[in-house]
């Protein structure tokens, strides 16, 4: 296999992000990985963390062909503002987070990277400096000119797209259109072939109501625009089976002849995901150009600098985007 | 211990349910199960099942005060009003399946019985017959003058209840009012405390909107009612933890040290009871003043007589009505 480059993101600089970047150098990756971040901030937390890693400088020209030996880790040197203090947030640096989403992205799109990993960053100190930012998915879109993307969480052995995302639930139901459906399930579709190999990948869909809506006893969404919706998708060769009732649906039965779920919303599907797969989640961002998969946990910042963390979901991220980005 | 007698209502004669009964009596149990059901339904489904089981006739003034042996099942004799046909419904039996629900059920209130366990029942024929019908829970709740129940599911190591259950998605959010979540959360409390013997049962709540609705970002019910009612609940002594983000709560982190868990709406909480159950998850209707669990899957006419069924749900629903009998 010929080494590739992929971009880390540690992510906000008082989280765990750069800590988990540091414990996961300690082995030796099958690609050469490129963390996008301050140096100066993975030395002093390499200290804090009193590993011994050897921080090897890149940057645009000098791009590594071949993967970092154990114990090293290649940093694309990008300033902070002010130092970084474990557990500190501080709004002066989300400038810095910003920037080094930038550079990784940019580089997805211009062939440096294969793709592009992220660990957490944090929203309320990004709003804070004034900045107006909603989360890695919809900035990623932005900078890649993506109408739609699709957010879908993986773990060993389980996918579970969502129609809808971060949405309160009494704004789901109309959100449930024939055009959303199928702007997603195309994606989703398209990105289970052409990221994952899947040659006719098979997709289960969740109903929006209790028991799919039981024949319209408990709601009609299914029969009105679900049900429709998945026969036209059908048509253009897409195997879909549903809706189903989610908690019929998510048993071995049907879980095992099946390469993804489509659920409707939030806390339909990522329930039982991140239970199934607690510690060894991943979050995928389908439908942009680029390859970006995520952590699926936030930045812990009372973990910072501690050392007492599970680096189990960067690991199932940094997978993932491999095989997507074959 | 001392044998209790528990009534077992085999339900739609077509399904599945006599077969459960029968193949559930090739064993000796720790209590006296009692078939509420036609003999002849029961011969004759043995005789189909090729399954040796001796039918031992009992009824009012002849209860039994002992297990009935391995090989045997105690039956009170409910007369069908036409011959039941493996996997064919008739409405014609309709009255015959409510006719058991109320002997067991009354049985309950009289104290012939320590509870009762039911296998499923078909609402459509039902319906078919002309009877208003929605289901077991109802209909008991009727029977025993309960205003309000709760509808739990259960399997080993995880309850869940529910605020809201057979209700379209869109009527959800209007469905979470402080008053109903104060009605369920003192029900659930209360049976934890009464039924299950949990001296100081810990309950985890969990939020409306994705997030918890992330400090009103996602949606205000958090804000708004569900955290001002656990608050007024906590200082009646009842211990809640919440409302969290359902999608971290059902991890082991969370779950480990709690004793139910408190789902606002049928797909947030039972996905992954069903997945960590599957096939042996009970639901227990909790707030009346009888013991009643039933197993968690449908009558299943196709497998009806063919023997290929799994009896777990239905040991489950056994241990569980044992339990709450103490």
């Amino acid at each position: 296999m010929t080494a590739k480059r992929f971009a880390l993101t540690p992510g906000e600089p008082a989280g765990i992000g750069p800590d988990l970047c540091l414990l996961l150098s300690r082995d030796r990756h099958p690609h050469a990985l490129i963390a996008v971040a301050s140096s100066e901030l993975m030395r002093t937390r390499a200290l804090e963390l009193a590993l011994n890693i050897d921080l090897l400088q890149v940057e645009p020209g000098s791009w590594p062909s071949e993967a970092a030996p154990a114990g090293s880790l290649y940093v694309w040197d990008t300033q902070l503002v002010t130092p970084a203090v474990s557990g500190q947030l501080d709004a002066l640096n989300a400038g810095y987070v910003l920037e080094t989403l930038k550079r990784a992205g940019n580089g997805c799109l211009d062939g440096a990277f294969a793709g592009m990993i992220t660990a957490p960053v944090h929203k309320g100190i990004i709003n804070e400096a004034g900045i107006p930012f909603s989360g890695h998915t919809e900035f990623l879109a932005e900078l890649t000119n993506t109408h739609q993307v699709v957010m879908m969480l993986a773990t060993r052995g389980l996918r579970v797209a969502l129609v809808t995302t971060h949405l309160p639930l009494k704004d789901v139901p109309a959100a449930i259109t024939a055009e959303r459906l199928q702007r997603v399930t195309r994606i989703l579709h398209k990105d289970l072939v052409e990221k994952f190999g899947i040659a006719k990948p098979r997709i289960l869909v969740c109903g929006l109501n209790p028991h799919a809506g039981e024949g319209g006893h408990l709601g009609r969404e299914e029969i009105d625009i679900i049900e429709p919706t998945l026969e036209l998708l059908r048509g253009e060769g897409i195997e879909l089976v549903g809706p189903l009732p989610a908690d019929t649906l998510f048993t071995p039965k049907h879980l095992d002849s099946c390469d993804a779920v489509l659920a409707m919303y939030h806390d339909q599907g990522l329930p039982v995901l991140k239970y199934k797969g607690f510690g060894a989640a991943v979050n995928v961002t389908l439908g942009l150009p680029i390859v970006r998969t995520s952590v699926d946990h936030g930045t812990a910042l009372d973990l910072a600098g501690t050392g007492r963390i599970d680096i189990g979901s960067l690991q199932v991220a940094l997978e993932t985007a491999y095989q997507m980005a074959r």
